[in-house]
Order: structure tokens, then C-alpha cells, then sequence
């Protein structure tokens, strides 16, 4: 059997990036941590930890936090029946969501999860690019994400598809699509992109104006500066039609003709882990996405 | 003298992050780029791509691009003089920018130098552990920061302080605070940390309650997610006072006892090159932090 305070100390210093921290929160001296920590690297032979400013995992070491994080979810199962409810610390699940849904719907269901439930939420922005390995590796248990690709051992609930509108403010209407918005003006206005992946702006040039979109680009990694920079006047773009709305309602935001909206959908994506904590957070997150998502 | 057109070749792969990307920005082939960018490669007899979903430079790849950057914002400065205004493909800055700056003053003086200089900006959200980094390798132009430690090669100007208000619900209040916010409350309601390095709630704690905080956490890595979250009940936790203020105005937050504003320093740490572009930049940034920052 693992040792397990030793474990739980080596996951405390990956959570809390420092030997002090993790000595702070376990409620021990920091020498007791490196103690801990040093013992179970020796058990197992490995280095688990790479000293630094933050620590973090070895691969090894992030296995083992994986598991451990999955042996707590499951113990917190039996606290009822153990009567061990005010004596346990607080389960934290790691979960990782896409920008666009933390600027929208998702905190709704975090705090409907998080108030009732008594667990804490470590969420994690959306690497799309990552975010399959570190599902499989069980680094998080959850993911909100616009990739539809199934993940070894999670399954995946489509919970809806978020509309995009692509918008610029009147005065860059004014400035950059005076002779309409068409495939000479959109070569040549600013446009933004969120980053690297962010391909929404081109398919909708290319589905509204059949134009393969090559105009100067701001990167803008936020959702809300996205908004605030299109407001402002900087560039157009495509934002997500619950934030967009008011501004369109209130005149500082014009949407592009001819009107055309990109639904994109979105997938809850979950480990196959019978654990309470896991099936209320997940009734949580599809009840929020039903009210806020197109079906 | 280096190869600028292929390097132009190496720095548009690097920043869209592919070469098909990159082959329709440049208006080419992918097999140009390609072939630009080996033929490079094999004179410098090192590879400066590592090929990947996206495509990444190497160390000798990125220090590259940053002086191609640097070439292009000195090429600038010369356009209006040989009349290239219209021919010239337009500048990119790359500036990083801490996430509480982007969701408060930062987009004004975005817009406000980007609607004017015709530059593009790439914005990156400041990793503080990095942008040090990040400047010295001059793979950013410029910062705004928390962080004062001088960087070489660059100048830093304080540009004033965002203050921090401490927030929380009324109906959070009522759930963890009825007995008052004291030692014994703040041990056990829970609070929110933007990200490992936020050590703003526990100094508040400390300065407001003489409390060294160890009380559940959630990890919320948004500042607007941060606010909703806490609008929402989850937790409690300090928010910049702009975004804060109307939600303490219209009766959805309340700010804890004893009012303590904990004020931030922020900082302009900027290549010291002297180039137009950089300084129209480093003009609006100083002009919109004086509207929004205390001095």
C-alpha cells in the first residue's frame, strides 16, 4: 500500500507550488513536508517533485497526484457513512473549461455545484490542445470543450452549441466597411483572433462572403478584452451572442451583414468514476448549459 | 547579412503557428515557406522550428524572431520617408499584460493606440514567473506588471496603483459571516485564488485581521470569472476596484469589514529601443493609466 499522508504532502506542494505553502495548508512545518516528500521519493526510487519556483510534478509525481485526487474522491464517498464529514479536509476537483464558457454560463454551475456540495473548484483554462492528455492522465477530472474527440476512460455529453455573432462597433463600421462589408473590405479591416487556434473569424468569412480571410489580426487572449477592444473600436469580431447581446441592444456593438451566426457546440467531457461529487457537479453543469445553450 | 526574407518566413510559422498558416499570410506556397525556412536552417546549421501542432521555436529560433521584431519596428520609423506607408505589411507588437490590467484600463489604451498608429498588437497574458524573461529575450516588446525587479536591456516606469477591494455576497455574508468577519470566520469560509502566485486575499487577511489565512480555496483563473464567481456566492475574495465598484454600488457585493483597500503597483517595463512605435504606445499606456490608476 502507498503511503498516503506522504502522498497527500507531495500533493499539496504541486497545489500549492512551495514546500511552505503545502506546510501552511497541511497545518505542519515545512520540514516535515520536505521530510514526507523526501521519504516516498527514496521508497520509490523516482523524483516526484522539481524544486522550483513553483514546484511541479515530475511525470511520475503527476501519475500519483492523478490517483491520489481519484482515492479522495471516492473516500469522500464514505464520509457520510464514517461520520467523518466535519474532520476531512475539503475535496478539490480539478476541472478545465474554455474561456468563452467561463465568460458566460459556467460560473452559474460552479456556484450552484459549489455552494450546495461543500467542494472546492481548481479550474484549469481550456489548452484544447492539452486538454485530452491531461484528461487522460487524470490531472482533471472534467473538461468543458468545443473538441468533440472521445478521451480513454471519460465519457462525453454534448450539453449544447453557444452562438457567435460577428460584430464591430459603429464607428468602425464607419471607418473600415463604408462600401459594405465585402470581400475587398474584409482583406483589409482589422480583425482579432483570441489566439493561435482561434479560426472562428475565418470561417465566418468564408461562410458569409466565401472570402479566405488574410487582413491584419490583433491577438487578443481574453474574452472579455475581445469585447472590450471590439467596443473600442479596434477590430471586428466574433464574440459569443449572450455577451454580445447587450451591447447590440444598447448600440455600442453593430453586427456584420448578413447576420450570420457560427454555433459552436460544446461537450462536458468526464471521467467514468462512480463518485458523488462527480454526478452533482455534471447534473450541475448540463441543468446551467440547458438554460444558456442552443439544443 | 542574415537572410530577411527567409527569416520573415520563419517568424510568420512562429507566429501562426503553422506553415500553411503562415504561407497565407505571406500570400505564397506552403512548399516556399518550407523551403525558406530549411534553406535557413541548413545555413545557420541549426533548427529553429520545432514541427508540431502548433510549430515552436527553438531557443536560437526565438531569439531570431525577436530581432527580426526589433529590425521591423526600426524599419518602421524609415516607411514615411521612402513612401512604403501602403506597400509595407502592417507592424505587430507583442506586449504582455497582466490579466487584471486587461480586464480594467488596458483595452482603452489598446484601442487608443491601435486605432491611431495603424500597429497591430499581440497581446499575451503576463505570466509574472516569465515576462522578466520574456523581456530580456525581447520575445515581448513591452509589460505592465506588478512586478518592479528592473529587467535589463529595458527601461520601467510606475504607472500608478489599481486598489483591491475585499468582496463578497449579501447571501455569502449571511451564510459565513453572521457572526462578523474575525479570525475564526475567515479560517473557515471559503475564498478564491486567481492562480498560485495571488497572495492578495491572505495579505488582506493579515493586514486587515492580523489572520495568517489556511481556509478552503478555489482556484478561479479569470478576473471576470473571479467577480462572477463571487456575485454568485461561491466565495470571497479582493477584486480590482473598477470592476468592483458597481456591483458594491447596486447592493450584489458587499465589501468585508473593515474596508481595507489593498492598493497594487503597476508598472511599464519597456525595450529601450528608440523606435515611434514604441513610444506612441508607451504614450497611450502612461495617458489612460493616469485616468484609471491612483497616483
Amino acid at each position: 500500500m502507498l503511503d498516503y499522508s506522504a502522498l497527500a504532502a507531495v500533493g499539496a506542494v504541486i497545489r500549492e507550488g512551495s514546500f511552505e505553502r503545502a506546510a501552511h495548508a497541511l497545518g505542519i512545518t515545512a520540514s516535515a513536508v520536505s521530510q514526507r516528500v523526501r521519504g516516498l521519493e527514496e521508497r520509490l526510487g523516482s523524483v516526484l517533485i522539481v524544486r522550483g519556483q513553483p514546484c511541479v510534478p515530475t511525470d511520475m509525481g503527476r501519475a500519483l497526484c492523478a490517483h491520489l485526487d481519484r482515492v479522495r474522491l471516492l473516500e469522500d464517498d464514505l464520509a457520510p457513512a464514517l461520520a467523518l464529514t466535519g474532520a476531512v479536509s475539503p475535496l478539490t476537483l480539478k476541472v478545465a473549461v474554455n474561456a468563452d464558457s467561463l465568460a458566460t454560463w459556467f460560473p452559474q454551475a460552479a456556484a450552484a455545484f459549489g455552494r450546495g456540495a461543500g467542494i472546492l473548484l481548481d479550474l484549469a483554462l481550456d489548452d484544447e490542445a492539452h486538454t485530452a492528455d491531461r484528461l487522460r492522465s487524470g490531472e482533471v477530472l472534467a473538461a468543458v470543450t468545443a473538441d468533440p474527440e472521445p478521451v480513454q476512460g471519460c465519457r462525453t455529453i454534448l450539453l449544447g452549441a453557444l452562438p457567435y455573432v460577428s460584430c464591430a462597433s459603429p464607428d468602425f463600421m464607419a471607418r473600415h466597411f463604408v462600401g459594405g462589408v465585402n470581400r475587398d473590405t474584409l482583406m483589409r479591416a482589422p480583425h482579432m483572433q483570441f489566439d493561435r487556434r482561434d479560426a472562428w473569424q475565418a470561417r465566418w468569412a468564408s461562410e458569409a462572403h466565401g472570402v479566405e480571410l488574410a487582413a491584419p489580426t490583433h491577438w487578443i487572449p481574453s474574452t472579455h478584452a475581445f469585447l472590450d477592444l471590439c467596443i473600442a473600436g479596434l477590430a471586428w469580431g466574433l464574440h459569443p451572442a449572450p455577451l454580445a447581446e447587450p451591447h447590440l441592444a444598447a448600440g455600442r456593438l453593430t453586427e456584420l451583414p448578413p447576420g450570420l451566426r457560427i454555433d459552436v457546440k460544446l461537450y462536458w467531457t468526464v471521467a467514468r468514476l462512480h463518485a458523488r461529487a462527480l454526478e452533482t457537479l455534471t447534473r450541475a453543469v448540463c441543468a446551467t448549459a440547458a438554460e444558456w445553450l442552443d439544443n
